[in-house]
């Protein structure tokens, strides 16, 4: 921390997790829709600035996850916000594809509880095999 | 779990995490603006269903947090949303008073990002010690 070249301290000040992480949320920055949810480390958040394009920290791979790196559906960051306990991320982001989820939908908020059950209200806009290049896990 | 009259289903559809927790974002119905991101248990959601009323649970303080019960600030909720991992929940909802966020500021995200530094780029509603009868912590 503290490299002025890198911008260490405004990661810094940034309250990551035992983990080294914070949620961070995509919002589609014309429509106003909450896209996805994800994890960012360090290096995601640093790389999500300079490159202008949305990189999470994918923990069940384990790696930096460039978002749409496998399907083309890239997020195109307009503005990054951070609350007020320092310990959330907020993407304004334009969506490439207009497809966020790994469903192939919109985003991933697509379930909706009506009385006491999850329904699906959201459709699907994209069959996901036609997205990914091979079948995939839930997000990576 | 299991108990039809108490929903028990639906709640056990959420993949709550290794503390019996997922994170939950406050959406506004209207403007679309992301309020604010806390955390709920089972019991914090199935209240929220049942009283319409946004109820979380406050890690700080390990208890349960109606919104608003200090302030007032309560969020009357439109809909609940659960994502494709089942592991994030959205509500829309209407916060009343206009204020979400215990600096006495719209919302949480009132920091942007500009260059290297976090800006405050919202600016403060009311005064925090005319809403809560006492000093407070951030987030409970």
């Amino acid at each position: 921390m503290g490299d002025s070249n890198t911008g260490g301290d405004w990661l810094e000040e940034v309250k990551w997790d035992e983990r080294g992480l914070v949620p961070a949320i995509a919002q589609e920055h014309d429509s106003g829709k909450v896209l996805m949810v994800a994890w960012m480390n360090r290096e995601a958040l640093r790389l999500t600035r300079e490159t202008g394009h949305a990189v999470y920290w994918s923990r069940s791979r384990q790696r930096l996850w460039h978002k749409g790196e496998e399907s083309g559906h890239q997020q195109v960051v307009h503005a990054l916000r951070l609350d007020c306990d320092a310990d959330v991320v907020l993407l304004e982001v334009e969506q490439r594809g207009g497809i966020a989820c790994h469903t192939g939908r919109h985003n991933c908020f697509f379930r909706e509880l009506q009385g006491e059950t999850w329904v699906t209200v959201d459709p699907v806009l994209k069959d996901p095999d036609a997205i990914y290049r091979k079948p995939r896990a839930p997000h990576p």
